[in-house]
């Protein structure tokens, strides 16, 4: 049985409780301990979780079994330590791109009194991971393993940021900067490697088949995964029903270097290009519609239905074909793939 | 010899070169690639580096001896590990203390394009730490414990930075919030540890000396030395000639809360308390004014030079206590002493 967010989220009380008695122990000022907290409960609770529950689904995938309740509360944890990573990349990124709202709530940096502190208080978030990292999991031989796979995803979670803000800064357009490799970089970069990688890695370090072949095969069919994931989510963006999606896009006025606007640029005629020139990118309902018009003119739905096919395709030859002798499973990956195959929201 | 900062920063274009041909293996886009090589060099270049030179020349006086060419890359590489340590703190500080100049050049931030991307190049800074870390030094049987040791210190730097911030907010005057207990926790947590306790811990392992004994040795000197030192910098800020310090003090006007602020208010009148609090972190000169002359009038230079006299007493007297048998040196105390006793900059 899949784990239920409830049953995760009563993980967490835990995990707080370990941050503020590791404060304490350096007789950091109440008021500042507060803050922490606050700052944690705010910024990491709330969400879906899709990426922490991975972590406890994959694991009972891959040792064919219910987990013991303690084998629960270490997975959840490894679980919680990527909904950890995920709030501080969120709380710093509604900064950078001065975002309104997250899951329904003003963003951190826009809450009472914070403002810029939310800048220490992402960081304090990062150093959570570690801290907690190493009061369970100190002792097991992948420790140091997991240090390093935190390390290097973030370190790849930045570069896809970094490269996506230079890409397309919000208030300055320039089509020219755009193109599919860019898209590709951004999007496997900032995305992927945490939310469909990472999950899966800790897992498999955690159930003791993080072979060097394992990992590989992972990372072989879930980082094109989560590239179609987000292509999807641009896809949605735009051509999604919002009473369905439950927002309503903004790409195209937030000059977005998203799938959509790279194909676009890809077939264009020469007047079209002028199109995209004058309006994409502007904070104006009526550029904005011109844009969506120019979108369907160049059956950019059809081209994403082409592109899903052949994708999904591709990924499920892939999970066909994967060598199971040293413990992974196809199923992990067919779960994986059949929560956002053809998703409306 | 003490290494001069010129052979020190004559390491530092390797380390740049690591860390661009890390972004390559990724295939980071050429534009992305060079806005994060700036990025290092204008934030981690330009100081005076003592905190880098001084893992250089504690790992000479343990080791007792001129370093081999190899040995001296390697202390130097941990010192420019504390470099960008220190690089990653001070370009999100200056964003959230709204600074505008950074060793005689714009902070970060207020470079040309930059604005809030420089929250994700100081992320970088700090990933670039660990990933040199692992290049230079997965093979050591200690690679793990300066891992926790950069971990541990940077999470000490985040709680004192976020005290500091609660404590003293630049827009909100309230000297109830101030107290000597606040003011020790925000001088250890924020400075001392990465600054004093830091450099002579990474020399300690790398020298092979790292025992639990000696590294409780360091702390317990090197902690209270911190402290005198962020108590003389407040000391200096008001007292000091300014062309002899080489910058005009603002703590009063910044509203920081300061040894002097926290030693005026512990001896103050009900009549001198409202002088405070009418002037105390004002942005104007006249009220500034006010303040200093309260402050002369309290013979707050009197109480720093006691202060001065004990704190450099009992420090003396720790060093002389210094058990060397497991190759800790008192030397190597002397020498930090030795470069802040009665600093005039």
């Amino acid at each position: 049985m899949p784990a239920t967010l409830k049953e995760f989220e009563a993980v967490f009380p835990t995990l707080v409780a370990d941050l503020k008695a590791h404060c304490q122990k350096y007789k950091l000022p109440e008021q500042a301990l507060q803050w922490f907290e606050q700052s944690v409960n705010h910024n990491t609770l709330g969400g879906k979780c899709n990426r922490g529950l991975s972590v406890i689904d994959t694991t009972q995938l891959l040792l064919n079994k219910d987990l013991s309740q303690d084998e629960f509360f270490r997975a959840a944890t490894l679980g919680w330590l990527i909904e950890l990573l995920q709030a501080f990349f969120l709380v710093s990124d509604d900064i950078m791109d001065a975002s309104k709202t997250r899951r329904g709530q003003p963003c951190w940096y826009l809450m009472p009194n914070v403002g810029m502190v939310a800048i220490n208080d992402a960081f304090m978030l990062e150093s959570s991971i570690y801290l907690l990292l190493k009061k369970y999991f100190r002792q097991e031989k992948y420790y140091l393993d997991l240090i390093e796979l935190f390390h290097e995803v973030s370190f790849q979670t930045e570069l896809g940021q970094e490269c996506d803000l230079l890409t397309a800064p919000e208030d300055h357009v320039d089509l020219d900067n755009f193109s599919m490799d860019k898209y590709t970089f951004i999007v496997i970069y900032k995305t992927a490697y945490y939310s469909f990688y990472l999950p899966v890695a800790l897992a498999l370090h955690f159930a003791g088949f993080a072979t060097a072949k394992n990992l590989k095969q992972a990372e072989d069919i879930l980082i094109p995964m989560g590239e179609y994931f987000q292509v999807q989510d641009d896809y949605l963006d735009n051509f999604a029903d919002p009473s369905v999606l439950g927002k309503i896009g903004t790409d195209i006025q937030d000059n977005k270097c998203s799938w959509l606007v790279n194909q676009a640029l890809k077939k264009c005629t020469r007047e079209q290009r002028a199109v995209l020139e004058e309006n994409y990118g502007r904070k104006d309902a009526a550029c904005e519609a011109k844009v969506k018009k120019l979108f369907d003119e160049l059956k950019l739905e059809q081209d994403y239905k082409d592109y899903e096919d052949r994708r999904v395709t591709e990924i499920r030859e892939k999970i066909a074909a994967l060598d199971e002798s040293e413990g992974l499973k196809k199923g992990v990956f067919e779960e994986f793939l059949r929560k956002i195959y053809k998703r409306t929201k």
